[in-house]
């Protein structure tokens, strides 16, 4: 998908809602556990619910590589699932993966060439040679970990070097060498606040993903504040708020009004910024 | 598997050799897709035919991913091969996780609960919360990137503050805080030679994988010289360069004569140092 389709359909949608299909055995509703593949019927019953609502959906791979074998199958099909039912759908795959050259060649093939999935988010540390295989092909994004929502960001992320530039700054800048907005996103969680108007200042085309809001306590207003752009450049995940908003048989209905809730205040700031 | 196993098994072994079992299907002898299974099938032969000479196997999770299902299966029935018949190898999922709090237990449910894993590479940019979910497992260990083998090591790695300390030593000396030398190993490669010195003073017990001895172009004897601890300390790794020492049907015999010549030499080394 283009940067231009995405934020298309943004303004179709009147949404920049990214939904996380972070699906825990331990966590889905227990009527489910009789079906044959219970992860994928929750997803499923969860796509369908919410699709109208969000212009993407962010399967993370680790809620799902830790049912081994049947995890990856019920991924499998949950891709393809929306594939076939939701074509404008933009898939990511959050994987924070990041490996030497030859390695991260085998995950671009997989992730892209045969789940034609749209984005894999990637994490910085091994530098440009474990990113550039993701960018070789067309229409396909990577979306670099730079400043994340957890407490553990403080730790290596804010490190300042002698001119004051910290490492998130970094990794924004240099990567700015390996691609551009049109193959390039970053993920910043929502919890930092403030800190989106410095990303704005050196990243200011790019389309930025962001987690924490809602069960980590981020705010939407603010980050629309700080972190709007003119094709909107903004996609707010949310991902327990909403898929966990109930465990019983109407867990779905319940997924959709709280997608719903969401999908409102993002109108209402869309219209604010005056992007529809 | 403690410390003090591994170092016994070093010393038993007369080798600190571990293997990375990075098949990739376009590349195993084109006999072996004939069978059932030919990423198992690969593994087993080489396994069978390198046992004596290594004291740790190393799957790269990337290879067996990018086959999907299919690949994961392969991965699981390689470790339960390893684990019902040598049960004294040390097994390292080559996996460079790292995620949010909740998703990091995920993976270590996944690798150490069901797979009885010993080892699992992390990346540390998300900082602690990342890394702990890792740490809560008796006889589990977690090996952090630090200095990697590729050339996009300088990207970030390298990233100096204002007292001159670099991201790599900010990240070991950081993770001590977490853990100690019973549960946390550090990935420093090979290529990286007389840095070795400079990492020994700030972790001087700890163990460190190393990668790019071989194909990346790495040097053993220089590893050994500024790396070698009081517990040898070193798990070297090769991959390419012993799996692929050859691809017709005598390919399991090459790659015993390639792992037995990096033997021969740790043997040496071994004996140089006093530990055997």
């Amino acid at each position: 998908m283009t940067k231009e389709q995405l934020f298309k359909n943004i303004k179709k949608k009147r949404s920049f809602l990214c939904i996380g299909l972070d699906a825990d055995i331990q966590k889905i509703p227990s009527h489910l556990l009789k079906t044959d593949d219970p992860v994928f019927s929750f997803n499923r019953a969860i796509i369908d619910a919410t699709q109208q609502l969000c212009v993407a959906y962010k399967p993370n791979l680790a809620f799902y590589e830790s049912l081994g074998n049947k995890g990856w199958m019920a991924f499998e099909k949950t891709v393809t699932y929306l594939k076939e039912n939701y074509p404008d759908q933009f898939i990511i795959a959050d994987a924070k993966r990041g490996d030497i050259g030859n390695t991260s060649e085998m995950y671009a093939r997989s992730f892209f060439e045969e789940l034609d999935i749209d984005a894999i988010t990637v994490a910085p540390y091994m530098g440009e040679d474990s990113v550039k295989p993701f960018l070789s092909y067309k229409d396909k994004w990577v979306i670099l970990l730079a400043l994340t929502s957890n407490k553990g960001s403080l730790d290596f992320q804010f490190f300042k070097d002698e001119k004051g530039e910290r490492l998130f700054e970094k990794v924004i800048k240099t990567s700015q060498n390996w691609a551009n907005e049109e193959n390039l996103m970053y993920v910043v969680g929502a919890t930092q606040g403030e800190m989106f108007k410095e990303i704005r200042k050196i990243a200011p085309d790019y389309f930025l993903l962001v987690p924490g809001v809602g069960a980590q306590g981020g705010s939407l207003q603010d980050v629309a504040k700080y972190g709007m752009n003119d094709s909107c450049g903004l996609l707010i995940n949310s991902s327990r708020a909403i898929i966990y908003a109930d465990n019983t048989s109407g867990f779905a209905q319940a997924a959709y009004k709280e997608a719903l809730k969401v999908q409102i205040e993002m109108e209402l700031l869309l219209n604010e910024y005056k992007l529809l």
